[in-house]
């Protein structure tokens, strides 16, 4: 089945200790949706201005990513530009301009309208809700979001909330939001709110589900070097929601597999520099990394 | 099969921001020995001043740990004074009087001299050769260390590494040994230094091994709330060394139930202050945390 993925389509200029790399393809649903096209068909939805790059049109070509929903715009594709430092944890903007992405008001093509699977990948709350209103009944829902939104928008964010299946934050987010230390009390708290499903993003420490089946501790894969790190949340939601879309059965039978494939995904974009590893990844060696995770995690 | 275990048999005052508990029974030899005795005998080696409680003597007994290597010297116990911050990450030291710790010199019964575990527990590395010294060839050695032996006995750390079956310590003293913030990296460059297993203690996220099976992602067990946690690290050397000892089979074969034994063990440690919920615990509640963790990671 197929999965409708909204989010942010940009351009992103990223300096490490060791390189530097400007204009590369990037964005929350450019991730999510290369990620999410592993597993089966993907539905765009998103902005880009008439300076886009023809190659990256090619590059979601090349996954099969449906662009009916791509909005050209006259005007600048939003561009963000950052740095990281040392250890890759902490990261700093150096340049936000919005362009076209200002103005953006997601539109659904009809064809997209009855997708089963959602993705609200991290964007303005309520642009996440306007993808919903447009939407006809679908299976499942997941949104990802960010600590701006929780600054800026927290009255939409909570709104949307109550609409999701599954919410997926990261753990300062998670504590920002519940004003909770303790990561597994922050998730009864956000079950509260709404959402069946509730996971929390660690970083190179995994993730942790909870849902109707209890508690689910998610590895990461373990990588020795990180070239970017850009993009591996946005690829972790991406991968889930493409397996999810993919596999038979229930969601609950099938949920802690996808986090693991997202984890895979999102391993492989932490290996270059923007979607450069992610894009040159095949099916068959996602599946490897989750067997090896299998293997890692038995006792 | 027994285990050994040397270290530091101490009083601990405790202050957290909701309570404070004075001279509770602590010491890395204590919380490693209580762990170690859900699974099987005990030999402990440490010293005691003659102002010991006789209170702790018998909470050693009812674990049927055996004493006759602790020392009872006259003068005063070890005693450690400690605050914890809000989120129990930091903890500030407020009073260290060393007593009969300061000359300890540990001797080990002859009965002990055979046994086919040992667990070095946190302790000087001077010490903790001392020991080795007096052993007949034990099948299996691990030992656990803290920063404060990197900063001032590096030299000694360094050839006890080389003696040892198993090297103990936690991510930041990894980094702080290896001058390395990847711990997939440190985990190589410790094995370089001698051991065949290497694990490092990540707190809340867990542990990770690496053997000659490759790597283990060990669980921490979900805690909504966190009493103290202090002897936590020591708590997990113990169970794992106690269940290793107790199993069947090689040490491939048991090594990482045996660190999620370790792991679940470490968890009752931090729901109580000292030694408080750890000697409340039973081997079926811990079975069925270990069952649980099994559960949890499950896809």
């Amino acid at each position: 089945m197929s999965v409708l993925i909204v989010g942010s389509t940009a351009l992103d200029s990223i300096k490490t200790p060791k390189a530097e790399n400007s204009r590369l393809l990037g964005g929350s649903a450019s991730h999510a949706a290369v990620a999410a096209s592993f597993f089966g068909p993907v539905n765009l939805v998103g902005v880009v201005g008439d300076d886009f790059p023809k190659r990256y049109l090619q590059l979601y070509g090349r996954h099969k990513i449906n662009l009916e929903g791509l909005q050209i715009e006259s005007g600048k594709t939003f561009h963000w530009a950052g740095e990281y430092e040392l250890n890759m944890n902490h990261r700093r903007t150096l340049l936000t301009e919005l362009g076209v992405f200002e103005k953006f008001t997601p539109v659904l093509p009809s064809s997209y309208k009855t997708a089963p699977f959602v993705l609200l990948a991290n964007i303005a709350p309520a642009l996440q809700h306007h993808v919903l209103d447009q939407m006809r009944r679908p299976r499942f829902v997941a949104a990802d979001t960010m600590d701006l939104w929780l600054n800026v928008a927290l009255a939409d964010l909570l709104k949307l909330i109550k609409r999701l299946d599954a919410f997926v934050l990261n753990d300062s987010e998670a504590q920002q939001l519940t004003k909770e230390d303790n990561i597994f009390v922050a998730l009864r708290k956000i079950h509260q709110l709404g959402p069946k499903y509730v996971i929390i993003k660690k970083g190179s420490h995994g993730s942790i589900l909870s849902g109707p089946r209890g508690l689910f501790i998610c590895p990461a894969y373990p990588l020795r070097k990180v070239v970017d790190p850009t993009g591996a949340g946005d690829s972790f939601v991406g991968g889930m929601m493409g397996y999810l879309a993919s596999a038979q059965g229930s969601i609950d039978d099938n949920i802690r597999r996808a986090m693991v494939c997202g984890s895979v995904v999102a391993s492989f974009c932490c290996e270059g520099f923007g979607l450069q590893r992610t894009t040159r990844t095949t099916r068959a060696q996602i599946d490897g990394r989750v067997k090896e995770l299998e293997e890692m995690t038995r006792f």
